[in-house]
């Protein structure tokens, strides 16, 4: 096998993928189906030999007489010549947290009450002939004496380095300590570091989420409890799968998973070097992180197989991972700093929800509150201090972007905001980047099912109306469509020739089945437990998505309940901030563990009431239009067009 | 620089060592003492090129006329080829336990009640929609419900075993249990392995004692308590540095300490092996291992540097180490297991002497007891249950061989034991191996010692008299000294031609402070805690020099106090007999860091009577000799003789 343009030749054997010999070659393709000959994405040009193309859904007849084949799908059978083709940048706008700009501390923060870091520091008596104490116990006794610090425990790579750092600094020394190692509560004392002179007066830890789609950190003065510096970055996972499911998929082939592990631990590196130099410390200053992420990512972080995750009846091996030190993970920060993994609750309800149930005072307030994280599984937690239930209802990826023939991720070209006249039913839309359109995004999709629901092309049933006087409705190659661009105006080369951006009866349903998903996943958790989703008094929307829905739009499809729009509040990344809160407080890091504990999780799929749920709410914007009083309002007598005009115009 | 016979080529700057030079060309030389010039076993033949000698100590002038250099203290100053000569194979008589053959189960032993770890069996419910509790949570469930097992813990390797060995097994498997990981009494059990199926039936712990110059390793049946198998073999660190002090300087150099953990390693692992082939078991069934052995040694098992342990105030890194991870140590055994290292006191009074302590009863009796272990180091404890004092006496190396003459240790070929007569001065010898003699061990020495002093050759302050009837006194080249065997009955051939094996004013000098130092070391620790040493009622001596001590001898020079010889034990190895015992049961572990804690270190080179005690002792068998009656009798009225006949004859 040999690769063009780089020149790159390995010798594999007769019936491997072009995919494993392009990993084998060091070449990097992307594959953010995870290998499934789904996404097309790795598509190569065969310039010479002989292949097997096993699947070739997403190459028409065109591109295969090119001699494009998908490199995951695609058998060698002797030798051959590829060419691969520039890898696309990923490229996608950053899910920038609104709050982030200022994260605030969240609480009256004393760093030597609740906090379980310390640094002290020591004037140690240097041993003597008539004092032979060993190095390690006189440590512990300097610890005992000048700070009343007892039972301090250390390990091995501390205690090879112990003897010299101590000689070195002259027996005055900076100790740090984490107060309740390995979590728990009584737990001893651990020795963390030691080092030269008097370094009290910095001392720092990171707050991670994982996210499937981007990565973020919070470095902290612990000192201080505030965020010094905050960076994101796209999950470089993502090159092998965008979503959780192909991730999993991907990790279970051969070294699959370790390659995952690599490749966040990777994305993390540049994160935090970043965020250390712009500190100008270390990134082995950095003493402790907390992590937060969904189940998957908290698996592959750890290198824990997830196998089992994605397979009926959906395990995790692990929701409450032990505190595992940074050497022996790979992350980059002091190796002998405790890395603090937050439990999750099930393999769909991760440690990113319980994060952001306690980080959004869910678990602390008297209000009935409906906590959401719409995304492909739709995270829905329902309660107040005293109970939580949580659902995740697959609703599929289509507010991704993907599952839909058009639909894109929320990055440069993608339509994210759509606007149509009632009468001329003619679309006006914004863009990502404002360039020429290369497809629909999650918010885009939402939007312009709303509009055209409200418009009337769209009846209650999801059918678009082909009598109506417009060209943009008709009948394409996959059923009726309605056509939001015309070819022309679009940036949608690529493999073959401009093509219309259309959105098709297919995706409407899928669209459908998504918003009917999560509608009917809190339906069946308040009714689960007796309650009328009616009595919500307040709807938290965390996740990266959940910044960039329009809420008059969400209810008029019938994703959101029917309520006054004061009642919903849009956290952002609840899950960072829920980390970061759990590791300036170990008051907080337990009500994170209680609220994992005390959250029942209703496995929908086992759920009797869910299908019909379901079923019901896949109308628009649902069956029972009584819940939908301000939809029926509009139905009726019309919206005001002028308070569309007028965003447009801002826009 | 290329090294013949092998031919292999080596670049190294001008400037450096020719043994630097041979260790990059993977070429193993001897180098018993560290490096420092002083063996000579080294020696290599240069054939071309310019080199340096720094020092050609143990090298004849005949010797460096044929080219003679030690590897060792030669500089390269250009291109050069060398000889290397066929490297002595360390060919010694291992140090069996007498007591091993059948070592006893040393207690009424429960596996059940004292001893940590628990292998159960368990029947988990598999997972389901209507129960989708994570695997680990459902595992600790089981344990609690089935075996009332509580808040067990675990770590990453395990959990990332565990989701594929469950479901592999179908759910039936035997979980490992480690009830009070790290050696907290309170400590929570620590999930150590799962394995397929019910194997609750075998359970297996290693008790290892890592001596200078031999290690042990017992097998351990946990189930009945019986070591099942046991293996000895010299420490490959023997090749870097005969006693300790030599490898803690080699431990400095370069990467000395990463090699000398290495080495360990190897022995053990080569020993784990066999063990574990001839019990039929894998080298992972092995759960546990307890370790025991001086500082330096444990030090250099667990690559903390031991420098601090050579330089004053001679200080260790640490006494009680954390419990480790095989896998993180290297240990070959179950990665998952607990390697426990036992507490040690001081630098010169390591886990051996402490486990010897409370293997050997002393910990707990009312009898007032001298425990020693006689070597370089001469660890010499008083007590009973009540106290315990320790020291440790720089006897010197004489006793081992090292720092004589024609000393070496006691391997095939030395004089260990001599008989020489009364009037005729002809002596007669034991040979290891029953062939010509090369030279004389330290049991050897202190026979002849003993002898020459009964006989009148040597006069009570060590002179030897010249003016007696018998060729073999004469004056030599480093002053007077006695031939024990002329050149023609030797086996002396080596560098150099035969020569006679004799022992010098030198080395009865050496011994006799040998002997000073330790007969010094237990007069000094009765003083200071104002106990008569009449009033012992029983010396214990352990370790491997111990075993082939003739009592009857040390008393006679003034090596053991005079009292009747059943109130002498020799216990053999009681250092690995003490780890066996820790393995077994909490209890005794518990014991042994309570021994630890309460044994007060007396460092003799800060004590000023030592000085006195020492001078008195350095005359044979000591200036008063009203302290050995026994001696004194021998003297004023003669030894039987036939006594020591028959001993002959028995030979």
């Amino acid at each position: 096998m040999r690769f063009e343009p780089t020149d790159k030749a390995v010798e594999v054997r007769a019936g491997s993928l072009i995919g494993e010999a392009a990993h084998e070659a060091g070449i990097d393709l992307n594959m953010p189906c995870g290998g499934q000959g789904r996404c097309g994405r790795c598509a190569v040009i065969i310039e010479d030999g002989t292949v097997r193309r096993r699947s070739s859904l997403r190459l028409s007849d065109e591109d295969i007489a090119k001699g494009y084949a998908l490199a995951c799908q695609t058998v060698i059978e002797g030798d051959a010549v590829v060419m691969v083709p520039p890898q696309e940048k990923i490229e996608r706008r950053l899910t920038t947290d609104k709050t982030a700009a200022e994260v605030t501390v969240p609480f009256d923060y004393d760093p030597l009450r609740d906090q379980p870091l310390r640094a002290v520091y020591l004037e140690i008596e240097p041993p003597s002939l008539a004092d032979q104490t060993d190095d390690w116990s006189r440590l512990q006794r300097a610890l005992r004496r000048e700070h009343n610090i007892d039972g301090v425990e250390t390990d091995l790579p501390m205690l090879r380095r112990l003897g010299s750092i101590l000689r070195e600094a002259d027996w005055r020394v900076t100790a740090v300590l984490e107060m309740d190692a390995y979590h728990r509560p009584d737990g001893p004392p651990r020795l963390v570091d030691v080092v030269p002179g008097n370094r009290t007066e910095r001392l720092y830890g990171v707050a991670i989420d994982i996210g499937t789609t981007s990565n973020v950190v919070y470095l902290v003065d612990l000192l201080s409890g505030r965020v010094e510096v905050q960076r994101v970055d796209y999950n470089a996972q993502i090159a092998r799968g965008e979503d959780v499911i192909s991730r999993i998929i991907y990790a279970g082939k051969n070294d699959g998973l370790g390659e995952l592990q690599s490749l966040v631990l990777k994305t993390l590196s540049k994160l935090l070097e970043r965020v250390a130099k712009r500190a100008r410390i270390e990134t082995t200053d950095i003493y402790k992180a907390t992590v937060s992420g969904n189940s998957t990512m908290l698996h592959l972080f750890l290198a824990v197989p997830p196998e089992s995750i994605r397979l009926t009846p959906y395990i995790t091996t692990v929701n409450q991972s032990p505190a595992v030190m940074a050497g022996e993970l790979g992350l980059d920060i002091n190796p002998n700093a405790t890395v603090d993994c937050l439990p999750g609750v099930a393999s769909y309800v991760g440690a990113d929800i319980t994060a952001g149930v306690v980080s959004s005072g869910m678990a602390d307030t008297e209000k009935l509150t409906l906590f959401m994280d719409i995304g492909t599984n739709g995270e829905t937690v329902l309660g107040t201090r005293d109970w939580l239930i949580a659902c995740a209802c697959s609703a599929g990826p289509a507010f991704e972007g993907a599952g839909v023939e058009h639909g894109m991720r929320a990055t440069l070209g993608a339509i994210e905001e759509v606007w149509i006249h009632s009468d001329t039913f003619e679309p006006t839309y914004r863009v990502i980047g404002e360039r020429e359109p290369k497809g629909i995004c999650g918010s885009g999709l939402l939007s312009l099912l709303a509009e055209l629901f409200v418009t009337g092309i769209l009846d209650k049933s999801g059918d678009l109306q082909l009598d109506l006087d417009t060209p943009r409705i008709r009948e394409g190659e996959h059923g009726d469509e309605y056509v939001v661009v015309w070819a022309d105006e679009t940036d949608t080369g690529g493999l073959a020739s401009k093509h219309d951006i259309v959105i098709t009866e297919v995706d409407i349903d899928n669209l459908l089945r998504a918003k009917a998903a999560i509608y009917a996943g809190y339906t069946v958790l308040a009714e689960s437990v007796g309650v009328d989703p009616a009595l919500v008094e307040q709807v938290l929307i965390g996740g990266a998505f959940g910044q960039y829905i329009n809420i008059e739009k969400a209810i008029q499809i019938g994703l959101l309940p029917d309520m006054p729009w004061e009642q919903f509040h849009f956290l952002g990344n609840t899950s960072v901030r829920g980390s970061y809160m759990a590791l300036l407080s170990r008051n907080v890091r337990q009500q994170i563990s209680e609220a994992a504990g005390r959250m029942t999780y209703l496995e929908l799929s086992a759920d009797n009431t869910f299908y019909d749920q379901f079923t019901s709410a896949l109308f628009l914007p649902h069956t029972d239009i009584a819940q939908f009083p301000s939809v029926e309002e509009i139905l009726t007598n019309g919206r005001t067009e002028t308070t569309e005009r007028e965003k447009v115009c801002a826009a």
